[in-house]
């Protein structure tokens, strides 16, 4: 079977204080007027990465994105009314402390309270968050979300967004430091609280996704 | 871009103690007489899913495997020589105590020490080892690799295995139990070692995939 293959994605960056997802709304029937991911056909010579890369640089720089990965292939016979189509989805991520220009028909949305959405367009950013939230409990994919540096308070409410329920930042700081996800500036800002200490500036030690959680009993001894 | 669009599997097994991957040899050209993943072309009405299952039917009882979840679809220009064409890949687990009947031209090789493949599918089944690995460290996938009782010697030979390194039976022990992965059946069996106290039996406690490493700290309170 021939079918048509677009590439989309499943832009995710914490905006005043929500996750929240970047979605274009559509001019043209089919779905006109819904809001949808942005992305579009696979060309004839380019591979999903390089498609997904070029088409997202029409809708925000893709030098904001701090992370992208493949997230899944749809594949529903009925998922476009028009024409068979199969869809890959992609997860990008962009940093807090980076506002991206975006077109006039494109804007952020809650990614927890989306507006009516094109095709299955909803389900895959359901599946974006899903990753996004298990990622954060077993990699230090945090780095993506992060600004260059931050607080364990500003990081703890970075993690609420994004995990959906509350996270100490007390516990927070011991665990991503045992994991080594994150290491102390050794400089720090003046506390929000009037009389509080100054409060620690902290940074990702890398910037590339690792998997930090392996116990000991499952990484290669030495 | 219209383009042909193919779905395979790497089924993955331990067997006599090695992670082995089910393969089949090309009669035809392209690649003829190269070894290559189970799986073809997806069907018009079918989604990829059904299309594996449908497909995997022809090689091996889809009731034997334990575990299916999508891998990858790749997508580079050239990985076919004939025509444009992208495959999903998935990842399909059989238990250690099932042995599948399987057609003359298939055949179980070793995942580590891969025999002459056609197209990109060596590159895959090395997806689908790192997959594995992955999560056995933050999930409960080992559920999908051991039979349904084990001793934890057996089942730290598959750990072994499907990691690539040594595993201690005294710390995954420890590790799954605090996990609440598994528990024991109150069953044992006589030690192989002469004069050894009998072996306790364990059983995996779900049969699904769970993450099961989330810290506290990243599970919702309560």
């Amino acid at each position: 079977m021939l079918s048509a293959h677009e590439v989309l994605a499943v832009v995710l960056q914490i905006r005043e204080g929500e996750l929240s997802v970047l979605l274009w709304r559509r001019a043209l029937p089919p779905c006109e007027g819904e809001w949808a991911l942005p992305g579009g056909r696979l060309g004839a010579d380019e591979s999903l990465g390089a498609s997904i890369r070029r088409q997202l640089a029409q809708k925000v720089d893709v030098r904001d994105l701090s992370h992208m990965e493949q997230l899944e292939t749809r594949s529903d016979p009925g998922r476009h009314p028009q024409r068979r189509t199969l869809a890959t989805a992609y997860l990008g991520l962009v940093p807090a402390h980076i506002d991206p220009v975006v077109p006039a028909d494109t804007g952020w949305h809650p990614a927890a309270d989306l507006p009516p959405m094109a095709f299955d367009h909803a389900a895959i950013v359901r599946s974006g968050r899903r990753r996004l939230r298990s990622k954060l409990s077993y990699t230090n994919v945090g780095f993506a979300l992060a600004p260059p540096e931050f607080t364990m308070s500003e990081l703890s409410a970075h993690y609420r967004a994004a995990l959906g329920h509350d996270v100490a930042a007390t516990n927070l700081r011991r665990v991503l430091l045992r994991r080594g996800q994150i290491e102390e500036t050794g400089r720090s800002v003046p506390s929000g609280r009037s009389g509080g200490r100054p409060a620690a500036l902290f940074r990702f030690r890398a910037r590339e996704l690792e998997v930090t959680d392996a116990f000991a009993v499952l990484r290669p001894p030495g």
